[in-house]
């Protein structure tokens, strides 16, 4: 048995399937020709993951803490079973097998941009330092790069949580770039919604569709606070306030900020936004969904019941050059910069 | 209360959803004045539906027929509470509303083009004329149209049996020829790969792909029963067989077939090919996700996990046009003709 590119070799069952369908990997720490190991220092677990476990879980952080050990001690990896989400880690590299294609040098701090759903990963220090409340997860172990894996080395010129926090989310703000761009490209300056413009993924989004060159910018909040933390931020040229779950309030409080939408982008990690989204969006227009809670039944099925004619995009969190972009869009906007340094403070 | 164009005055729980999204719908047959209520004749289970409920019923056709008249009485819709997903229905126009806008008159025969997920149905003959094998339901009872529903009066040179098979899937070719359009309007006439190309969406999108301007198109089938009917449809320049749920094997079976592909249309109702459509598209390339089965973190984690840089479109089942598309695929392809005959003549 050879090594495969994207890791086929540490599947142990089901036999055949990609590492992120695998319902087990093996994490062994002993390295292919073209693996590269990591001591991890720290995991970003996905928002959508965190809140389940910690909804499923009273919200009590040694229950949580439980749940993620067990989690990955069963399946080799950090794969919520609910939510079907992971997250992201940060770490050094350990040792890089002679024929790893990555170019990295042991003692290289780097963080990972593909997800924990498909990281062999192994937990030794029990998350001691954790006390589960939060996504941020200071953690000893290993994990392994495949020869396929996409990484980053982490800059000198930020802390490692903002970097991790930043990298984790930064497939949302290159496909709305790229998006927006194509709009402008043909001759239209889009309108362009983000629902939980306030959240890291949102904020880096309304800040890339600006920059990309967006006629108006609206954040979508569900609370006063955020409207006000947005607002403060600059990030968007309106803050409207309404529960994404709602549909009609949704494309109601769009409309009232200058909607409808060319293009939304769905940021915020709850359930059944989907209708909303369709429906806040204009004739023609594109919903790029990034949350992990959406349904894709609900959005093929709602847009058909609507009858509108929407382009919807699944969000790939892959965009070539998209760490980098989002770093850069930290470093230039002073909104975004507080919003994440503020979460960060929370946590 | 008034009425809404979208049906939010049917919605009996939750409060506030549109109906697709609701538990229950007020399916009574008094119309408000800008509704249509439709006598019904037939229904068209969606294909992932009916495929569900004979497995969970063990292809017992009496169990599977007690199952969908509960889900209709206990929903006022038919919408399979597993897969999320309904079908359409053919009957006979009963009463139009003063308000109604869809130009309809009482005696036309019509077929809704919105899912039955979101349209009030009442049954009233205990489906005692369908045997509870098939998609195919005869079936007598009412139904709703909304204001803002989309119908189709049903062509008077095609059995109803056969539009109705047609326009179920018709925003599948229709969504293919647009993407297909796209690529050859930027200059490249692109691969294009129909993962399901024997099945009723499938046929129809690999014949809408060649009359756009595919530069080849390739069928790829599970079965060698299925590849010889493709063959002898002629609608692929390239039949190959391979099991969609192995990743692995079917980008290597596109590959061969003269892939990857630059427009890769899943079209097979079954989960877990996400990951495949992915690996067997070219980098810069475009997913269009058609089958109800798909999973949206899988497709969306996956991308990111094989560092793909794949444009991935939920398969909106509303195109402007899409049914009269469809309907002169199947007048003017002999191929995708005897495809949906024989299918009929199965079921």
């Amino acid at each position: 048995m050879t090594s495969s590119p994207v890791g086929l070799h540490r599947v142990l069952e089901p036999a055949g399937v990609l590492p992120q369908a695998a319902a087990r990997l093996d994490a062994r720490p002993q390295l292919w020709p073209d693996e590269v190991r990591i001591a991890v220092e720290r995991l970003n677990l996905d928002a959508a993951s965190y809140r389940q476990l910690a909804e499923a879980h009273g919200h009590d952080g040694a229950a949580v803490r439980e749940a993620v050990l067990g989690i990955v001690e069963q399946r080799g990896k950090m794969q919520n079973p609910v939510t079907g989400s992971g997250g992201m880690l940060v770490g050094v590299v350990d040792e890089v097998g002679p024929e790893s294609p990555l170019g990295l040098q042991p003692g290289d701090r780097v963080a990972t941009l593909v997800s924990l759903t498909l990281t062999p990963l192994r937990i030794t220090d029990g998350l001691a330092r954790w006390d589960g409340q939060g996504e941020q997860v200071p953690a000893e172990g290993t994990a392994i790069l495949f020869a396929r894996s996409i990484v980053a080395k982490l800059p000198d010129d930020l802390r490692p949580e903002l970097s991790l926090a930043v990298m984790d989310v930064c497939g949302a703000p290159a496909l709305t770039a790229r998006v927006v761009r194509q709009y402008v490209d043909k001759g239209t300056k889009p309108v362009v919604s983000v629902i939980g413009g306030a959240g890291k993924s949102g904020s880096l989004s309304l800040a890339a569709a600006r920059q990309a060159g967006a006629a108006r910018t609206i954040g979508v909040v569900p609370v006063e606070r955020e409207r006000e933390t947005l607002t403060a931020a600059g990030l968007a040229d309106v803050v409207a306030l309404a529960d994404a779950r709602d549909p009609v309030a949704l494309a109601q409080a769009v409309e009232e900020a200058g909607g409808p939408a060319d293009i939304t982008v769905v940021c915020v990690d709850v359930p059944g936004c989907e209708h909303g989204a369709v429906l806040a969006t204009a004739a023609g227009g594109t919903v790029i969904f990034f949350s992990m809670a959406t349904s894709f039944s609900a959005a093929a099925l709602g847009a058909e019941g609507l009858a509108a004619d929407v382009t919807m995009l699944v969000g790939n969190g892959y965009v070539p050059g998209h760490a980098d972009f989002a770093l850069d869009l930290l470093r230039s906007e002073p909104g975004v910069r507080g919003l994440f340094d503020s979460r960060l403070a929370e946590d």
